[in-house]
């Protein structure tokens, strides 16, 4: 169990929680309580350069800046048709900083790219992008960025009892086709953001209206709508975080990316949670020292 | 299994239904992808005179006019300070024929009835309400109010691999203390309306806007956002049923309510259910001659 943690207090103090709600005692949580939440980006698997999602979009904006000219000129079907992956990192960096000037026309653009066509389809444009898409940098298809050690955990916490979900603000339907093979998690308990969709003639149409952005306050608000339950358990690595780590009631996790090596090493858009976590007591995994490996498959 | 189901036609093509999609052969379905999905009122439980929750609405909202008079002149309050359990009911068989006049009102009040209290502080007066609240006349608490056939039949699927999800447009945070207890659904596979929630400093408040009113078209869409799998059995009672019946790709089962003895007769609401159950070759369960008990507990 948790083969891929180094010995020390971090792993301890895993250990020592789930020990504890596990075992008879005054801390003793019965099992169909034992509640998991996980955020995706950075979490359980890789966001750098930029977010996965974020290159499946690309794509798409780049076919549609191909089919339709006047595009090119516009943000950011001029970034995705020149390969300027910057602008697109920057532009989310900037949100978790408060910044939401580029992020405004990225979310109208990704709100267009699939929109008017089945829950089915959408799946279908998911899994042929996994089938080949690799990581810019790591040298690895994206099936294979998750965090060995995070999957250690899961399996970890099943078989202590617990039940597992994830809680991001990534894409509920870009998610839901790999979650099972990559990190033993079913659509049923992926939580995310998602477009609004719209019922005809026994299909679900995609629309280009939102329906939830999954981050922040709306983390605990989209959990408690799916689950009814306060976890007791929640690992995140960002602000968008926080609220969800502080409606836990039990242990909270914050992964550092500290490991230049391995993976990447950042704090932006951490800044906050990482200064929460000191005050309140929230144990930061450190990647570098913490974790010895990064990468599964 | 199926104890409390007659021999006969009904219960032999759930029988058939479920042998054959768990069987080797044509019609397999893996065990993870055997969704099942349950209206609640008038399919799972009692919805006459009135929908359970509306009891529940019915008692804040003359609570509330007892506090405040000038409400006494007001509809839903005036039905509900003068005892006048038809207008209540009548306001909701109209919409299901399409008639919303009176029904506006009332989700107004409905959603002021329990607004800006933590979701803890909700469940404790749902978990009160039902410690005591009986049906107004078939003498027998409101917990002892499920179907034993739906109950069976609830078992019998989850025997052969089945996961069991309520989809109904009753208040999601409504059933969801009580769900346990009467059918062995969790609060996490309750899928229902809600207002909208807000986070603040840990906790999740009560608003006194709409969320979702999880009906008719909306019900595969939120069966969707909470599964992300199409089920391949779904039982209803009403024409907001339909799309979640029609969206499912396997047994459609649709109660029909012909027993004045044990239950009541009425087909009001559930016409076009009923129509379209003929043309499309759904199952329609027939209370007097399908069930050899109606009530559990």
């Amino acid at each position: 169990m948790l083969e891929s943690w180094t010995d020390g207090p971090t792993k301890s103090a895993i250990l020592d929680f789930v020990g504890r709600v596990t075992a008879d005692g005054p801390d003793f949580v019965s099992p169909e309580a034992r509640v998991a939440v996980f955020d995706n980006d950075g979490t359980l698997w890789c966001e750098k350069p930029m977010y996965i999602q974020l290159d499946f979009l690309l794509r798409r904006f780049k076919e549609q800046a191909e089919a339709t000219p006047s595009l090119r000129d516009q943000q950011p079907y001029k970034a995705a048709y020149s390969g300027d992956l910057q602008w697109l990192g920057d532009a989310v960096t900037k949100h978790y900083q408060g910044d939401d000037t580029d992020l405004k026309p990225l979310m109208g653009a990704i709100l267009r790219a699939h929109h008017e066509i089945t829950v089915e389809e959408h799946a279908g444009r998911v899994n042929a992008f996994f089938a080949d898409a690799r990581h810019p940098t790591l040298g690895r298809a994206y099936t294979s960025c998750g965090y060995q050690p995070m999957v250690d955990l899961l399996r970890y916490l099943e078989a202590n009892g617990f039940t597992n979900y994830i809680v991001s603000g990534g894409g509920r339907d870009f998610m839901r086709p790999v979650t099972s093979a990559l990190y033993g998690i079913p659509p049923e308990r992926v939580v995310g953001s998602s477009v609004g969709l719209v019922y005809r003639d026994g299909h679900l149409y995609t629309t280009d209206q939102p329906e939830f952005l999954d981050d922040g306050p709306i983390k605990p608000v989209r959990l408690w709508s799916r689950i009814g339950r306060r976890p007791i358990f929640a690992a995140g690595n960002s602000n968008g975080d926080i609220e969800m780590l502080e409606f836990t009631d039990g242990f909270r996790l914050l992964i550092l990316h500290d490991d230049a090596d391995r993976e990447f090493d950042y704090t932006a858009g951490a800044e906050r949670s990482l200064k929460q976590a000191a005050t309140d007591d929230w144990t930061v995994v450190s990647m570098k020292n913490d974790w010895t490996t990064v990468f599964s498959g």
